[in-house]
């Protein structure tokens, strides 16, 4: 099984503009060493400025549901395209959407054959994502998100409640999980539960070296 | 199998404070007389003065997922609850909501023994409503709401894809449909599509005889 | 300068359905006892019952821009009237709206010769406030909502610059404080920094004697 | 008098990506040869690319009251000056803004040294930006937005009360109106209500031939 890393610079001063693209570049080369496949979602600006400098997958934080037309300040999808997303975060828990413009998000993704990976805050969340059939639900207790303390190990039942759910209402979605990952055993046990990788940030957006962080992230699988 | 009539006063003049009420007893009288459940959903302010007066089953139009707490101006489960009504109404298309407050809504009223009625815009969206496990899917294509041309005439395929991907997901869950219905054949085929009834506002609420335009309703089941 | 205590019952159980008669009763008899203006906020299912039932200016917690049409749970300006309420929170910390909104809002409750108590985070907003022309503009720094200490105490610049603020942009505007609000020497205090009361919720609403509490909060004034 | 016109590319396909560059470079041809102030909003993944490329002031189409943190999805004000963007819209009618985010947006584009547009939808709207202190208010009554009707035919008194308010509360403020305009005699109307000039967006982006459109704009100042 494959595993997949996303990490989410969020609106981090350590991951904003020029420091977006030195994080990328560790994903990047952590990426190269060991195999696992790393991608970065920096904030929306700074897109097509990662995307043009680094060969790594990158991802929109956010993407709105609207199409062309009179949506001033709406996140289009062809926009982050064509300024090399892959793919996006979907409602994450600091950005929440209604459920018709997270239906109209995935649809708009999918139709230009980009990744949607919407975020969840409970089991019953997740069974909800996954009816709309995107590649990845993540799965975010929100007392977790910053906390330090890894989901895998806070509440693993939700992880493998959310993993089951998941495969009922469509087998092909992956789950991620995310909160509080930072570390080696973190993602292991992420993988353990049943998840096909993990969502970061603080962990390692926030680290002293946050390279070495990602190397020993990916140190146990 | 029964047939549910939802009637949605939304903030029609027609429909507010003793409004209300003579709506809620045109509900009361065609229930009894024709043996079909209608239920009414007044507006939050005008719930209690109708369900204190009128033997009626009595819906909120919207419930937050609030808990007790700081939470100014939600709408809270127990609050609609001692005020007498019986379920809500969840995310209509003239207020949306997030995916999270769905699922906490839809939890908050089955944790008080109380009716969901969760609205979506498509096929996916009721794919993913369903999988919360409320009892109603009530589906409205928004373009259709308050046009006049009922969605059972133009848009059946949006009704039996409804049904099928509620009944996929979780065969507990009712479907109604909504947007544009008001006269005895919208409801006959509303039925015939497979759904369990219907959701309706301006078609009854502004006709100049609403009980007789109720009547006519249900005069073809 | 009469002074004005506006009483939130939020989403407290302490202050949901049948106890916010009893709070509503509490205002009342220690209005009445003190020469002192109270008015409740209940939530707005209990608006009905509770403007029905005791003889108190009752306010709405919320209430939207929106007009008479498809707005389905929106709160609706004749609908809280036709209850009983007398005016309106708006714009209050835990239920922001919009600029737009908040103009709708402000401009319905006068055209109905209701009440605006327009909540603010800070000077500036205070300011923005004041000239959309209301009765009342609320500061409540929202760090210090429900925090027990009293804004009087820990951030009195913040009163008297709101004060200031509001003036010079429309001397008819008078500005209430808010948060950590619950003494007698909190409320004197306030007013001693040139506020014309206060707006205050779980110092009352959750005490062991409401009726108690207030008489404390008015009796160095 | 300076006059300033701001095209805003909203979600248009004619707008988005590398249409943006050449509508960016249009604006900088005819800024250049007619010595008017033109500056460009593209969407916002756009930001950098148009900045880096064409040597014109780039606006943002939104921006969002968060500071660096936590907050995923959201615009943050180092992210877009970073990008090269000189200023921003705020509170556009088609991504309206709570007042608490308003007030924050123009604090961190003020404390950046960048420029900010509030967009309002009526004279009291005007009237509550203006008290924010921004360098322009852009008022555009939504019922005339992407109409082809211009606000300064259809409507001028709501310019000139616009003026008149923003006058009233900060002389410092300057107007511009936006709605429908697209012609050379729109913007001359536009200035001689006392705007200082537009907010404009389908009438160029979406013309034959937008340079060209550009130039009849300014043909009369």
């Amino acid at each position: 099984m494959s595993v997949f890393i996303l990490l989410n610079c969020k609106t981090y001063d350590e991951g904003t503009g020029i420091n977006a693209i030195t994080l990328a570049e560790a994903c990047r080369d952590v990426a190269e060493s060991s195999g696992v496949e790393i991608a970065i979602a920096p904030q929306i600006p700074d897109i097509f400025r990662v995307a043009s400098v680094v060969d790594v997958p990158v991802y929109s934080q956010h993407i709105d549901g609207a199409g062309p037309g009179s949506h001033t300040g709406h996140v289009y999808v062809k926009s982050i395209k064509e300024a090399g997303a892959v793919g996006s975060l979907i409602n994450h828990s600091e950005c929440r959407m209604t459920l018709a413009d997270i239906e109209a998000a995935a649809a708009a993704l999918k139709a230009n054959n980009m990744t949607s990976v919407i975020c969840t805050n409970n089991v019953a969340a997740t069974a909800a994502a996954a009816a709309l059939g995107p590649e990845y639900v993540a799965i975010e207790p929100p007392e977790l998100i910053g906390s330090g303390i890894p989901v895998s190990k806070a509440d693993p039942g939700v992880v493998t409640d959310s993993v089951d759910a998941a495969k009922r209402i469509n087998p092909n979605v992956k789950v991620l999980c995310g909160a509080g990952i930072s570390k080696g055993e973190d993602l292991k046990a992420a993988i353990e539960l049943g998840s096909q990788g993990v969502l970061l940030a603080s962990g390692i957006v926030k680290a002293k070296d946050p390279k070495a962080a990602l190397y020993d992230l990916v140190s146990l699988i």
